[in-house]
């Protein structure tokens, strides 16, 4: 991690220590929203204070009641300039709230507004370590080993030096099998996707922005453990989905899904992370390495569809083109 | 509420006042996760207390660190069947939590693994006060008012008396809008539905069961403030969409979303709440009851796409027909 990044981590870090947290809010909007998923997905499950995801305006607009000084409120924005989630890290600021804005630019609305700053470097051909992965893995386990010290956090720390290459080995291994992908899937008008856990908010990214807005393919990220509660019925044999196999502990929910999406449908594309090369990380941190390497496996995936359909993903009708 | 119902609230509330109360959990699956949700959403807006919704299988694999003596579990099962939400319930027992079943059948694998009990009628012919909708409502504002009390909640519980009229009249001013809806949308292989706030959980019951598992048209419930960071794309002329416009506080969301929608897309279907008939309900109630009737008005609109497509509701062809 560069100096002002680590710097920038320590200001967070001594902050959470001068103040008792009482609760986590994380607010964001569309592919941030589902890039700030996992840390709420980890901290409900490792540390003993309550979490939370909103999208930014109906944060706003609800106004938790739990919300106030003692809250930490890490909102998240690309280039940080999401209307709704400057408006949110104000609205939390004002309630006394800590606030942690996350974005590539410090200049941005987004990072004036918030008392915290993390950085993350975006295409400058910087280790991924510096990466928005990287930081905010890293943001979000000091915070955990900060509050809740073990030894398995600092190993998974310090292991995240390996993202760059578990980036790279994992998108060539998996590049064949998402062209393929695309190749046979480049007709199809609906592609549904399906996982759960840490993994649900990779499917709920890929279905919002890489199938729905980038490729104008309708979709409905379906979580493996609602598709038999309903979504299930839509199954059929020329009804394609990605389904994303987890290696967290909600695995089984997954594979049962998958067990029967494939009797019903002859279109089912398997994302397996248990298949991914995991390198030097340490066996009993791998489910906290595989949500951060499948978003770039999953993208390639996207860009099968894109050669295939000859639709490029920076294609846009609305976004960035008109006022809404 | 006959005295079977307020005996099994009595209980319950004597039971919270035994306790303190450290966090809520809403487990479920499907429509009955859906039907949990305005539960969370009103106990997060007006309670100091967090609150969260899972659905059931997750709930026990993610196993949340703060879940333990001081919580309480709410799970719900119209049958009481459903295999992971008994699981669920009694995982939370096991680990100490006070346990709050919602189902129609007392005598449920369900209700037998929960420490307290209510029960709901259903369709046998009495007030709908003792219904789902009322059961529900009655028990969520019974707990608010417990920990949090306010004459408003008093007013409130007591205008519940108000839900058959309510549900009688606004079924009877929507159902014409409802079956012409189901007219021009019969050949419709896809129909998007958008919502936010307490509504967003009638947007994925109507995604999930009404047009997914019961009618097989594909769909994906959009929430409205996560509808320009993304999804917005797919919209176009030829683009269906059903759009609940709320009146709580979310409503500036809806209106942002369907204003976009109406001007791209020539198949846009608006279910406006403020156009309710709130009868005797106080105005500054309105915003707890139009979540409770609008799922009575919904149903109409699957009624009518199950008339002009002469598909029944009650056609599956998988549940109920086999293992999985």
């Amino acid at each position: 991690m560069n100096i002002e990044h680590q710097e920038q981590m320590q200001k967070v870090l001594s902050a959470l220590k001068s103040m008792t947290v009482k609760n986590f809010f994380f607010v964001g909007c569309g592919g941030s929203k589902a890039a700030l998923g996992p840390g709420d997905y980890f901290m409900d499950r490792e540390l003993n204070l309550p979490s939370k995801v909103y999208t930014s305006n109906e944060f706003i607009h609800l106004n938790p009641k739990t919300l106030g000084e003692n809250s930490v409120v890490i909102t998240r924005s690309h280039s940080g300039t999401t209307p709704e989630t400057v408006d949110a890290t104000k609205f939390a600021r004002d309630k006394g709230a800590m606030t942690i804005a996350i974005s590539m630019d410090m200049a941005s609305p987004l990072c004036r507004e918030a008392e915290y700053v993390v950085h993350y470097n975006y295409k400058d051909g910087s280790d991924a370590v510096d990466g928005d992965t990287g930081m905010f893995w890293a943001l979000i386990f000091n915070i955990i080993n900060a509050l809740s010290p073990n030894e398995k956090y600092d190993r998974l720390l310090n292991q995240l030096s390996n993202l760059e290459n578990l980036f790279e080995v994992n998108k060539k291994n998996t590049y064949d099998a998402a062209f393929d992908f695309g190749k046979r899937n480049k007709r199809e008008k609906l592609i549904y996707t399906m996982a759960s856990g840490a993994y649900f908010d990779q499917a709920y990214s890929f279905t919002s922005c890489l199938l729905m807005e980038m490729l104008w393919i309708h979709s409905n990220a379906i979580h493996s453990g609602e598709y038999f509660h309903g979504p299930f019925e839509v199954t059929d044999y020329d009804v394609p989905f990605l389904v994303i196999v987890g290696d967290g502990p909600s695995r089984p929910l997954d594979d049962r899904a998958l067990e029967f999406a494939q009797k019903f449908s002859d279109k089912i594309e398997v994302v397996d992370v248990q298949k991914l090369d995991y390198l030097k990380v340490d066996a009993d941190l791998r489910a906290y390495f595989g949500p951060a390497i499948i978003g770039a496996v999953l993208r390639q995936y996207a860009d099968g569809l894109a050669e295939h359909t000859g639709h490029p993903l920076s294609v846009r009708r609305y976004m960035w083109k008109m006022e809404y």
